[in-house]
Order: structure tokens, then sequence, then C-alpha cells
């Protein structure tokens, strides 16, 4: 029987979840995407691979293409998964999304339920293969006996060693905006060794910890949104740490929280200037003192001048005036993405690279242990990421489950059930999407 | 014949102005606000001063109440000034308030025009008559024929220096939750020796100003929201230098940052803790590092350890536990504030001071020259305070200069008007509200 699916959204992110539906014979693949084209021409001549004009606005033509569809895939920004949800509840469509449950998302669970609808989020990369790796390792402790006291896990999208071109081991495998923006969202929670720390935006990149993973490199990881949200997820309610965080190469950090501390990533404030400004008139307007870029830069920083920081600040141009935006007015995010996206883009032979990492502290047979759960996918090529494929494949798998009857549920869900993700983890270790463990000693 | 003023807020802010009204026979004033019957007990028996019970959520009895009277001030918090001036628009009252004009509050200009109304805003002391003294000063200097290359004006609520007692110099003579959440409303923006400033929230109590005033002390400015958009209202779109600022007593801006860059003023998010917290413990979570409170704090200072500011930590009592909040959540503002209502709380024979500061520099007859107005006003008792007499006078004077048909005008204003400010600022001398001028030497 031939099982039809409408995909919201068809950007970088959903070319192997595209792929995976493609391939096989008994599936068909609506995608709503104004930018589809690009997708089909992957796929020429293939019938079971379709673009559908919707203006996702026009609920009587979103309903409709819902209608015809058995369920509902939406990659589209998490902003708008609340009125994809709506659409859905009326359309009586199951959906499938790999963002962040919101409140707002939340807040349809009930109704979801009374119509047997399934509302399945986070079941992308992080969040998504975090949890449900996560789940695996700590069900399998516990049934050894073990008492989970400390629980970190750290995800990063970057970008693969032969492609690490610049002093920030960064380029842009993801939506800029969200990165630029990252950690705007409210003070990140967490706990550590029993007390609660609660770190601002000014805190978030200074207050981090560094990994050292040996082949696989050096690393930094800041702690990411409210952790403690997820310890009732995890069955850690007692637990004495509990962090998740964004992993990021080495000086990454301190180099953002020089950005961020002058104010550059703020987006409430549109400020203008009399011209379009070159990089370094930017920079200097948020600077204090004065004297030359250097002399300005320099007591500003004092003695937490850093030669990783220099050359960071380099690499973006910011010394000089070569730069010149292409707008005269914006929020000093919006100037800030527009020189990433310049500086930082990925280029045609890049690949990018997903890490993550789990370190787990637990008690067992009297002694403190520490095991280290860690995952590494590097991409291949600039079309099929690393990225691409850690956040459809798990979003293309719980869809495949749910269809085949292997997973049944209703409301809004993640995925904590060992029925699914049990099967989503089989399924991606059937691609090399394998965790390696190893237990850290203790001094 | 009698005038009827309709006042929304009654609360600390409003004494004098009340006073004003109520001292002359021919006002009836008619007070909105719940807590007016202790405003009452100071007038027994004046049949011109009376309360409303209006509900200003129920427009049938705001507009019933807005008919009786000839005018409407608003008194109220700035966020309600737009509700209240919807219901003027239908009312067909004038209306006038001591709030910086919102997009809102501007964006009902024409109806307002339409309708011959006049909504005056700013016109309280700051904003109100910071404008209306500078716009004096520099017209005067103008008409000598100086040229204005400099901009700098710097207003404070304090506390006289017979009640300054703790090492902040400073105690909530204001709104509590205005002072705590100072400064989040998106970047400062300025200009200063022709270049532009933008200031995060990180960097505004870090980049201040001192000031040695003599006599008076010595004090800090911190830059206040966007000083750009007052370059048109003081005609000095060509000057080097616009910084308009909030002025602190000396060290506050140092203790201050400290609470910002921790996050303590964040007020996005709620944070938990599982018991209402102690003063210390509220702070640790918000502290890197191990060890005792002190050790944290060295930790986290570093070289930026002052004197002045373990004091400051030690007047709120954040080293140790002596201080139970009374609550076990709540955004961290919310935490401090409390706090700091405990600590920085006015004592009985407490007396406020403002001091208001304005630097000009101007080229006259090919010579650089700087002249400094000041002003600075001290309360008389808790009730009569200097807040509410620089505040109160500026607004009642401009009601009755527009009920008397001194100054006549339509639609959303601020007084820039000189036959407006003239006439309150010569109000405003005869009660010894008086700006000292003087040359200041350049080297």
């Amino acid at each position: 029987m031939q099982r039809k699916i409408l995909l919201f959204g068809a950007g970088k992110s959903a070319s192997y979840l595209i792929d995976f539906f493609v391939q096989q014979e008994n599936y068909l693949l609506s995608m709503v995407d104004p930018a589809g084209e690009q997708v089909l021409n992957r796929y020429p001549g293939n019938e079971r691979l379709q673009l559908l004009e919707v203006n996702i606005n026009e609920s009587a033509q979103v309903l409709e293409a819902m209608k015809q569809h058995d369920l509902v895939i939406s990659m589209l920004p998490a902003a708008m998964h609340p009125l994809i949800a709506r659409y859905c509840l009326q359309a009586e469509k199951s959906l499938f999304t790999a963002s962040y449950v919101s409140e707002e998302m939340r807040s349809l669970d009930a109704e979801a339920k009374s119509k047997g609808l399934l509302f399945m989020n986070e079941v992308g990369l992080d969040p998504g293969i975090d949890h449900m790796s996560a789940l695996l390792l700590l069900d399998t402790l516990r049934k050894d006996g073990a008492k989970i006291t400390g629980f970190y896990s750290y995800t990063g999208g970057l970008i693969a060693p032969e492609s690490d071109t610049n002093p920030w081991h960064y380029k842009f495998t993801w939506n800029p905006r969200n990165v630029v923006l990252a950690a705007q969202g409210g003070l990140a929670q967490l706990k550590e060794n029993g007390r609660y720390r609660f770190l601002s935006y000014n805190q978030v990149f200074r207050q981090i910890k560094q990994f050292d993973l040996g082949d696989w490199g050096r690393f930094e990881g800041y702690a990411n949104r409210d952790s403690l949200a997820y310890r009732s997820l995890y069955g850690l309610e007692d637990a004495e740490t509990m962090i998740r965080g964004t992993l990021r190469g080495e000086h990454f950090c301190s180099g953002w929280d020089f950005l961020v501390q002058l104010g550059l990533t703020e987006n409430h404030t549109v400020i203008h200037f009399d011209q379009e400004p070159g990089a370094a008139e930017f920079l200097e307007s948020f600077l204090p003192g004065h004297g030359s870029m250097q002399e300005k830069i320099q007591t500003y920083l004092g003695d937490n001048t850093t030669n990783s920081l220099m050359s960071q600040l380099a690499q973006l141009g910011l010394y000089d005036n070569q730069y010149r935006f292409k707008r005269k007015s914006g929020t000093p995010a919006e100037f800030l993405q527009e020189l990433l996206e310049d500086k930082w883009k990925l280029e045609a032979h890049d690949k990018d690279m997903i890490v993550m990492l789990h370190r787990v502290n637990y008690h067992l047979n009297g002694k403190t242990r520490t095991v280290e759960s860690r995952l590494r996918v590097i991409g291949h090529d600039q079309t099929f990421t690393a990225m691409a494929q850690t956040v459809g494949l798990p979003l293309a798998y719980a869809a495949e489950a749910y269809l085949n009857g292997a997973y049944h549920a209703s409301g809004v869900h993640v995925p904590n059930d060992p029925a699914l993700y049990a099967y989503i983890l089989q399924r991606l270790s059937s691609d090399g999407i394998v965790f390696e463990e190893h237990e850290i000693s203790h001094l």
C-alpha cells in the first residue's frame, strides 16, 4: 500500500529524509517549499516525488493538501510548527517535527489525543538523537543496578577536520540566524554538583567546559537552554548534575563572547549609519576608547587579549573597512549575520561534522564511575551533510515506525518510548551512526 | 470658572501636583487610584478633591468619568498611557503625561489633531525639565551666535547627602521595578566626538562618565536609551556629541554592573528553588567556581575586586543567608527587587534628591567653550519628595497653561514650544527650582 507523506520545508536539512522516502517504492512524498524545484532536479523523472504549490497562510489550500496525505512532516522553522499543528488538528493528520516542544505545541496535547493523532517532536539530532541515545545509555546502566548521579550531554554542528580552515573552527552548516541568536532565549538553567546554576547571556560563553576528545580534537561546550526541564524525561530528578549543552571548536566561545559582550548580537534595536559602514566602522561603534582599532581592542580587553581572539577578529575582517555592508540600517545581529555569512561560508568542497558527547556519572557496587558515549558523523558533500543525515533520518524513521505500526501513540510527544527509540537507533546504526562508549577513569 | 481635572494614578510622584490643584479655588481634582484614600486624608473636608471608583478596564466607566472633566492627567505606569489615550480620543479630552512618547502614542497623533486634542507627554523631570532647560540653554547660546558641537545631559533621582547611608549611595525614591530593569529596553545609542556609539546592556554600566560636582559630591552617569532620537528636538543634527544619561552616586555603576553581568536583573526566565533561598544561596546560583562565597567572588572578579564592591555586596546581605526570600520561584529580577526593597528602603526621616546636569560644548568668536548648567532639588519629606516636585509640577503647570489659554496645540507633543517651556520654567523658578550656570575652562 502506498503511503503518502506531506513535507513542509525541503531545505538544507531535508536531503536525507527526502532521499529515504524517494528510494522506496511504497512512498509518495509531496513537498511544500518555494525552493523545492532544485530538489526535484536531483530525481529526474521520479513520479513518487512531487512539489505542491501551497500557501501556508491559506487554510483551505493547506487542509486540501493535508487531506490527500497520510501524515505530515514539518521541517519549517520551529516558530511555524504551532500553525502547522493546528492545521493538522483540523485535517486530522499526525505531525512529525525535529523541533523543541513549545508551550503552544504542548497546549494542543488534549485535542490531539482526543482525535487519536500523534504530534511527535524533538526527533531530529539535538533534540532527538541526544534524547534517544541518552535514554538507551541510562536504561542500560540502570538495568545493571547503577545509580545515576550526573549527566552531561553536548552536541555540535561543526566542520570536518579537512574543511576546518579558520581560527573559529566554524562555518555555517546550519541556519545562520539561529547561530547568531543562540542563547538569547533566556537564562541557561542547569544543576551542577547539587547546586542550581543560572547563566545569563553574558555568562553562557564564559562559563564553558573544555573537552579533549583525542583524535577528534579539542572542543568547548556552552550550556543550552533549560537543562532542568529534561530531568523528568531522563528520570534524573535526584541527580546532582544535569547539563545539556552545545559543542564548538576550541577558542570559539571566547571569540563569540567578545562579540556578545559588545552587543554585536543584539537583535532588538535597529541602528542607523549615515552610509553603509565598513566592517571596522561597525565594530568601532561598539568599542569604547580612542586611537586605532588595535589600540581600542587592547584597551577594552586589557589582560584578556589572546592571540586566538586577535586572529579570529582578523579572519572576520574587523580591523579594516575592506568589507562594506550592504545595509545602512538594521539590528546589530543583522549586520553581524551579513558579515559572518560572507566569512563563514561553506565552500563547495567543504564537509560538515556532527559531534555528540554524553558523560554519565554513576555509583555501582560502591564505586563512582563515569562512562562517556560519543558520536561523530562527517558529511558526504554540501547536499548530503552530516546535519541533514542526523536531523532528517530520525524524523524519517519515526514516521516510518508510525506508518508501519511499529510504534503507536497519540497526543504531543517526544521520542521517550523505548519501542520508538530502539527502532530509530537500530535503523541509524545500519547507516553507520553508532556511538562509541568507554569508561573514564577517576583520579 | 471651575476647571475639572481627572487624574489617573495618585501615588508617590503625584503629591505636589495634587497639592498644586487642591490649593487653588478654581480647580476640582478627581483621582482614580485604588490607594487614593490616603491622599484624601491629607486634605480633610476639602470638597474640591475627590476619589472616583473607576475600573480602567471598563470603558463605559472610564468614558463616563472623562466626560465630566475638562482634562485628563495620567501618572500611571508608562505602559498604560496608550490605553488612557485611546479613551481620551473617544471622550474627546486632552491628556498630559510625564512619560516618553511610545510608538503607540505617536500613532495617535493624526486622530488627536483631527479632534483638536492635545496629548502632551515628556513633561515631568526626565523627560521633561531636562528637555525644557536644555532647549532654553541652547536657544540662549544660539542667539549669541554660538555653534553647538556637543551636548551632554544627565539626571538622577538620588538620596540627599544627610540620608546617604550606604555604599551604593542609593535608596528607592522611585519605582523599584524601573530601577531594576533600567537599560534593558535595547541598546543605548549616542554620538561622541563624531562617532556613533551603541552600548549593549553589558556595556552601559561600564562605559560611564564621572562627574565631580564639588560641594554636591561625586557622581557617575550611564547612557540612557536612544540619545540620537533627540537630536532633532534639540536642533543638534550636526553636533559631534549627543549623550543623554542617568546620574548615580560614585561607585554605583560598578556595583550594579556586577549584578547585571551575573544575570541577577534578568526578567524573562522564571527560576525555581526547592525552598525559599537565602540571599547568599540566590547569588551563588549565578556564580561560577567553588569554595566559600568570598572565594567564588574573588575567583569571578579576579583583579577587578574592589573594596567598594565588597562593601556593596555586604550591604545587600549577599554573603550569608540571613535574608530569606519570601518566594521560591520568580525571575531573577523579581528576587533581586525583593531584596533591594528591603535593603534600599527609604527610612521615615530620609530625604531624596534630584540632580540634573547639562554640559554644552560650543564655538563662539573663534573659541571653543563649555558651559555647565546644573540643578539640585532636595526633598521635603517622604511625601513631598524632590521627585514628586520635579515630576509633578511641570505636569501641573503644563495643564494649567493649556487650561488658561497660555498655550495651545493639538496632536501628540513634547514640551518643545518656547511658549510652553518658558511658562513652565518661570513657574518652577518661583518654586526655587533654578539652574546654576557656569563656564568650564578648557585646558
